[in-house]
């Protein structure tokens, strides 16, 4: 019995471990196009920075220590084409240039996501980058290296963006970001965009928002970026405006794609192929708040679907399932953490919820004890039934609230349950209630005003 | 319409904001033995150290404060009798001695728990203190400016002890600290115990466990700790070997008191007295893990019963409910953050329950991120349907780890949702699977044994 895996990174690797422990005798081959089978992807921005202090930091495993479990991994091949029904695939090895065929029982996709770069004229000067895997920043290191660049720009104004933002100025660049939307954080509501406008004003990095690049200018290396009629001079540009999931190989061996355009998966990971699981950044799985499908291409998220895959897969049935995402994520841009779980509220409201929410801006822990600081919570509830549809945080501690409402969100509670919750209460640790707690009381307000407005009106 | 409070703090002031927020036309008359109205308690030990500088620091609010709102609070009164047929009190003002009458068309009995002081020779010396309120922490204050105390006895192990103890050696003091019991952190388990053993080791706090102090020694003023044939050397004594509730008043009214010695309420804060709600650290609530009565004295929980007694006492009727607790609580003695929610394995046992628990020991965040530290999480869940019971942790972001707990704990959680769970990542904030994710794979491992174990007994 021979099980092939396309994809390292989060989802590949834990499937194929996840597989070998619970199958110590059967073949397990690991192909992954990049030349490190298992890496962090979302240390490299602190890699440009040297908060990471060297690459193989950010190398989770080898293919030596995956060689002692029994799994074979094969990096710097790619595999080309697959056929389904006769469950063969078209490998080529990247380093020899060679093609040659394989064949498997059952079959794990996890090929991942690659960088999307935009169309602008000039994206191929020296210069430009992207940062997807750590080859991509190698290329960074090795042109800093050479040419010590001084100002920076960085493309886009979502987590990556401002995390490579963040990383740059503390190596002394002078950096600018150009967003083509009219905030940063646009997955954000208004209230968190500002306060990270606010903190990338306050580290000297300026902020041009609805700014579209009309072209990356230069003879050969970089000189300078042209957008709104000026021309912003600078030594090294990083483009961060988005990711899309790597479907082809799925797609041209007939395998459903989903409405968000990444490979349609069922709740054990399954795709519409037999014998073909896919898990991680290449997959859409389901909304647990809207109910629609999603796609969420994270980390942990594709940890949690190679585990999934790689049982199922190895078992042949289906044993365990993967039922979906609240959508959690959360990044740090300087001192700021910026987290959010569930619907926005206009995402609740596209979504055909009535909306009810709440904001406050509190203490994170007891105002007398030191290091306290200030956190921004916003609760969204469906108007109707109370419960908690979303959660936006930023400030000290927006992880830990985060974290919360996720857990909230996902055990269905609503703000009745927020308002009397037995969360830990300690000086260093929190207000003496919770700023969740605090929240789900004004939330609790706007329902008793909501709930007179009818009376009144009826 | 008059409303009266006996006791301020956290559930007495809470309770009387609450109503006049709800009703601008009840007169409302908080009646409060110390001296100040409103109190961080839970702040008390770091104002030993002047980790919190000044006692105002720990003032919630003042009297002039309260009566903005229009609320009268009558600071050193202290209410001697209730007549529940009657619907009258017997008020003592402390600083005029003089006694007077009162009447009330509601009542909130919100008078708290106080320290106890063992029985042990020597207890009433000059240098021996218990640590319950400002004034205790006055007299100690007064106590260390004029005798300069090198050396330190704290007798209990509990977080207060522990909290104590970490201040007092904050300001240079040789810490001794004697436990009863054979380990400290005695509401923990065993893996617990040690790690914060090993924490005041680190710090040369001595710890005696399984040790009961025989004798306070000293003439007028104390001079050293006699226990287990030895007598040890000191300069000074905070004893913090628990508290219990104040229920005389209550009880000689003839309210129902409950199997823990506090006050029995229904979930609306209802005492068995007509128109005599209660809330705080005099009542007993439901652990909503095990079903039974249990009375947890915290200062965030006595917050969200005032609001709820506050609320049904000033509107006269069942409006809002306080279901129960979780035992949720959490300390930090020096670099040690230490968290627990639901039961312990050992109570867990002890109510009936069949257990099966995880442990894991993780960095909590991305290992390579700077500050990275560790941290040990115990699962703990119902071994025939997988709920999650209860929860310890201790180590850097023991907070954040408690707080998720008691979160899937409040909603009902099993083991195969925490494994699925979507909580917030990125390396600043945690490891790519939350320690919480982490442990519940362990614990899904020890329920599949589980099963084969029965399978292969069948």
């Amino acid at each position: 019995m021979r099980l092939v895996i396309v994809g390292g990174v989060a989802a590949g690797t834990k499937a194929a471990s996840r597989a070998r422990r619970l199958n110590p005798e059967m073949e397990i081959t690991v192909y992954q196009e990049e030349p490190e089978p298992s890496i962090s992807e979302c240390g490299l921005p602190y890699l440009l920075s040297g908060v990471v202090g060297t690459r193989e930091e950010l190398v989770a495993r080898t293919p030596e220590r995956f060689a002692k479990q029994d799994i074979e991994v094969l990096v710097r091949h790619r595999v080309e084409k697959l056929d389904a029904a006769g469950k063969r695939l078209s490998v080529r090895d990247l380093a020899a240039g060679e093609a040659f065929e394989d064949s498997y029982d059952r079959l794990v996709v996890a090929i991942g996501a690659r960088a999307v770069l935009p169309p602008i004229p000039g994206a191929d000067l020296d210069g430009v980058f992207k940062l997807r895997f750590l080859t991509d920043s190698d290329e960074v290191r090795r042109y800093t290296e050479e040419h010590s660049p001084k100002r920076a720009v960085v493309v886009g104004g979502g987590y990556i963006g401002l995390e490579v933002a963040e990383n740059l100025c503390r190596i002394g660049m002078e950096v600018s970001l150009i967003e083509g939307a009219d905030r940063v954080a646009l997955a954000y509501g208004l209230e968190v965009s500002e306060r990270v406008e606010a903190e990338l004003a306050k580290h000297n990095v300026k902020a041009y928002t609805g700014e579209k690049v009309e072209e990356f200018v230069g003879e050969g290396r970089i000189r300078g970026v042209r957008f709104g009629g000026t021309e912003l001079e600078t030594d090294l540009v990083i483009v961060g405006v988005g990711i899309k999931p790597c479907v082809d190989l799925a797609e041209e061996a007939g395998a459903e794609i989903g409405p968000t355009g990444a490979i349609r998966v069922d709740e054990h990971m399954r795709t519409s192929l037999p014998d073909v699981w896919a898990a991680g950044d290449c997959v859409e799985t389901t909304h647990l708040v809207s109910g629609g499908p999603v796609w969420v291409p994270l980390g942990d998220t594709a940890n949690q679907m190679g585990r999934v895959a790689g049982t199922n897969a190895v078992t042949g049935h289906d044993g365990v399932e993967f039922p979906g995402v609240l959508g959690t994520g959360i990044f740090k841009v300087f001192d700021l953490g910026v987290g959010k779980t569930g619907l926005s509220e206009r995402e609740a409201e596209d979504a055909g919820f009535e909306v009810v929410s709440a904001e406050i801006e509190v203490y994170d822990r007891a105002a007398y004890y030191p290091g306290a600081g200030k956190v921004f919570l916003k609760l969204i509830a469906n108007g109707s039934t109370g419960r908690l549809l979303g959660a936006e945080s930023a400030g000290t501690g927006a992880d830990k609230l985060t974290d919360i409402c996720a857990t909230a969100i996902w055990g269905k509670l609503s703000y009745p349950d927020l308002i009397n919750i037995d969360l830990a209460y300690s000086p260093p640790y929190g207000p003496a209630l919770s700023p969740v707690i605090q929240a789900a009381t004004i939330l609790s307000g706007a329902f008793e005003r909501a709930r007179q407005g009818v009376r009144a009106s009826e």
